[in-house]
């Protein structure tokens, strides 16, 4: 299984299955001279954690994270950031019905086919819990990108058909969070949350929509051709678990316009700095950021856990009835609203990294 | 400017501007025993080329490989293959207005504040052009995977508001090159040429979807958590010119639904082989393929460069009034269809590759 | 800091320092399916751990690893193995007088200048400690080479002039264990072992050679041009700490010789199989590996850290006087085998991966 | 055959055989704003070039670069720069004996082994003709380097016995190609080609070493652990052809010197900036450049292509004799220098390039 690391210059590893001893990972290249605030970082992770409210699943996990290496006297050394969460509450034994079974719409049969041999418990490595992972280093990303003035926020835009009332714009996330839901627009956010509770009590799933928008970001992040900010922006943010659609700017709407109300006009403000009227691009210009916001939508699908009886086939092809079993959320946007947060983040960090080398200085 | 290659164990490198002397590319690690069929190649990038139709540009490039390398007695031979297309129609001079100044939509400004330094003539790097490299790159890939029954096409599903009356289903790509638009409907196809007919007549430009279907691949490409099978390919997807959205099996629609309804039932056939009764999942299951058809949409946005004057700004950032001027396509979907299959054969040549090692034989 | 990472499809990442809380590691990319003995990985880390014998640092660490991923139920699933040792008897207080000094022939100077920030405790990332995690990825790079019946194994050649009688040959390891020198020759180990101790009791160190030979390796390991199988391999070796030279087959030798003497013979033995007469090539032709013996010398420098006071400057330019304190080796050699197996190992592995998609199967 | 491509941030891809149409490459990640000297690249393809004296291979190739991209209006535009070396005096004629037989000491056995199937004519892929493109690039990579006052110089040792008088020191180009030894010391350069004169007239080879000398490279190139300066630069040097050892600051010397002679006593001069007495170290500390100069030794073996009779077998494990045929150099070394010097500006602007991203501004 090779695919658990990515960044050029800015890069994290994970490790760790759904149940087994611990989770974790290794960031490396992140600079020296970084103060890091421990206990921000830990906020993003509680944000992702599981137990949060009655709209998430009832498995709890601390989410503390061991730092165990890298930062001296509370700043960065430039030496690779080692780092580990340990599972807490793996009840594996809500996991034996699935040892000889495939789960619909899950990665049983094709872990089972591709490796031979599968943690089954609590989907092993396939289980969104090593998100956690990712959003520790994308808090620490964050953290690093401060330096510069850029900072993200996602939040819920749709849940099932309900949305909010506005196009994406920049919430900060103590206006995002208010809501269990992670809905800024609070009537919106309220329909949302009994869309949710509905689909709990019937064992049923929802999907939606999160929006993300970065602010501060520079011109000139993303490489041209291969590399565009958003080519690679869509490979982090098509790792995020249940993933179904990726729109950026104007999206799928902008494919219905003709070019000239669809392009953005440039203006010049009074210091001479260029500006787009509009933004259709969603802050991304020929694969290279324009200064303007980034926009960005990704549609996520129902979670494939359901709470209730489903036909599926044993790992010997004989016809089963699954039962629904474990803890599961009934709909997974609000908790990947920060990992959808930290996947961008990520990407930011190291192409802000990659583009201090784009020109003789 | 990094970010001229792609592909971990199938490599492909390209180089080279839309006026300069040539446009070309090295493919490494494309195993050695294949029997290329040259001719085949050609006609891959002959569907690509300017000046196939009254759709889109007039602008007459033959796109005639040179191979350089790699190829010894009509077979592979492992070693880097390299080849070369030399630009012939290319009108410099319908550039000179483009040198200070900054067209819409374009990477002129971003490259310029990146790079501090730009070839203006067509958009120099970021043209479309270098796509005929990759459409080569993927040509060969799907020789490769020929061997392994593999096979992808794409056809136009919709142009601006006009579509299919059909979901993603996998045509012959004869049945597709049928109609100009690339379009297997053939009274949808009627509709989207006269649209795009009635755009470039106003000198403006239209925009719409892709469908694309591969059919054939093995259960187990990809890789778990940073390269699942649909994030490598958003990657690659979103490196294609104008692209705004991204959908996979059910896409947006999916993100509507119910678990209950989403889920893709297991079954077993009489040989004990195991299908998914729907396919909402679009050929991936927990990031790995899982041996039903891919299925995925992209969206295009209108062209930005449209064939009327438009306000913009100077490298010295006064208002001026852009020309339309030089020669191009009015809608880029046709043209498109070739560069989105190589894309997908490039990343399917590669994780075809990857995936031998996934396990002891 | 980048470059934690090393390995194409079999990638070792580690991360920690000396006296930090915790060294540990992430490799990525072993297949799944291997039944791994993890008492044997356990012994290969004892052969590397400080305090085995008075020739060696009286630092005493169990190096015990943690195994956190990737196996289940004893066998490799494909997943990153994550792993962890803990740093027991790290006295930091023996490098208070380092702070603010700048040892000989050390990092302290050149990781303050490019990173503006040191840990100092016992060279922090400079440290051989992190050479651990490579043993420990390196055990398992031979459980899974066992299967093509790959091996390697290394001894101590040459300590300061006292060499062995015999030009590099196979050992078998517990040949190799008899003396603490890892000396296979009793009587120049005896030699060796008394010029360490000679130098322990000066406060003063001692360097040499360490010969490596390798066997099984089919034909076929290496990629031409960049990726030469002596390159990857000089790659993996020169990382070992103290390393000043390295020489392959005949070596430094064979650069004195004439083509005619030196040119390997290829006959076919009676299977039709071919071999060389001699092995001057050192197993490698072209940048292949041809099937016979890989042979590998590579020399070390004597340890920088002296037991005796030396001059040095501060971190502030000033002259000072650096007293010998802390726990080290008078001599790296022995402990330095099992590190040179082990990078060989790891080499061995990604490119016996690497090979299998050499040509079409 | 992966490992056509070399380096992180400024990276070189080749293509191309010996015999076939061209060879040529790609380099990705040069920086935008160098104003490149056409006439000086050249120049440094005309000291690898053959036919330059009687010491070398009589074959003839004017090794005229065509540039393809990346450069406009005489500056580096930060795209990839590609170009194209037409193969001229390619006797193809020469190697049809060699179709069926395998050459002792070549790749001859290894490629067919590994690919199926071999391009035979004059070594194929295999050919030292792929040097050229290294040449091309070093080039580009030295005027990049410029910026910074780094620059390196190379030039032959020893020849088989016969080596200079001094230890390795910078000597300027000119000096070095006084004699077609490329041997600055005239004594001793006159020695040596006589050496090679007899060698080349018995129809034999001879080998010996190279010294490479770097200055004005700052302190902190290189990355801890798995990239260390001397580790990158081993991985490069041995990628050239011949190669059999290499050696760092006092070499194979310094692993006889006790610690107390071999350490470098650091001194501050009178502005504070830090120094080493003496350089055993060869410029390089803990895998981190420290400032002084970068001292470096390769030694070659005596080419396997020899102008006389030789056993060896055929492609179906028959005995044969092998006539000398074809143009070929006696010594490798005169034309080595150059390629040593390639290969190492290339690791040294790529690490120039990383190194700025080390720690925050």
């Amino acid at each position: 299984m090779a695919g658990n690391t990515f960044g050029t210059l800015f890069r994290l590893t994970t490790f760790g299955e759904s149940h087994g001893n611990a989770i974790g990972g290794i960031i490396d290249g992140c600079p020296a001279g970084i103060a890091l605030n421990i206990s921000d970082i830990q906020s993003e992770l509680d944000r992702r954690r599981p137990g949060q409210s009655s709209l998430t699943t009832p498995r709890k996990e601390h989410d503390t994270v061991e730092w165990l290496s890298g930062v001296f006297e509370g700043i960065t050394t430039g030496a690779p950031i080692g780092f580990l969460l340990r599972n807490e509450d793996s009840n594996s034994g809500d996991y034996d019905h699935l040892k000889s079974a495939f789960r619909p719409s899950h990665a049983d049969y094709t872990y089972t086919a591709k490796y031979g041999h599968r943690d089954h418990r609590g989907g092993g490595r396939s289980s969104a819990r090593e998100t956690a992972c990712r959003v520790a280093a994308g808090a620490i990303a964050r953290q690093l990108l401060a330096v510069e003035g850029i900072d993200v926020s996602a939040y819920v835009e749709r849940v099932e058909n309900t949305d909010v009332s506005f196009p994406p714009r920049y919430f900060d996330r103590s206006e995002i969070d208010i809501s269990p839901t992670r809905c800024p627009d609070p009537i919106a956010a309220k329909s949302m949350a009994a869309i949710i509770e509905a689909a709990r009590i019937d064992g049923d799933t929802v999907g939606g929509t999160i929006a993300l928008v970065g602010r501060g970001i520079p011109v000139g992040l993303g490489e041209p051709v291969f590399d565009k900010f958003q080519a690679v922006l869509a490979h982090a943010l098509w790792r995020v678990p249940a993933v179904k659609s990726m729109e950026i700017g104007s999206g799928l709407h902008g494919t219905t316009m003709r070019g000239t109300a669809h392009n953005d006009p440039i203006r010049a403000n009074e210091g001479g700095k260029l500006y787009t009227v509009t933004n259709h691009s969603g802050g991304v210009q020929g694969g290279i950021t324009n200064g303007e916001n980034l926009i960005v939508r990704l549609g996520f699908k129902p979670v494939s856990t359901l709470m209730r009886p489903q036909e599926s086939v044993s790992t010997s092809s004989e016809s089963i009835t699954l039962e629904g079993k474990g803890r599961h959320d009934p709909c997974v946007l609000p908790r990947a609203v920060p990992i959808v947060e930290a996947m961008t983040l990520l990407v930011l960090a190291d192409h802000w990294l990659i583009n201090r080398v784009a020109k003789l200085p």
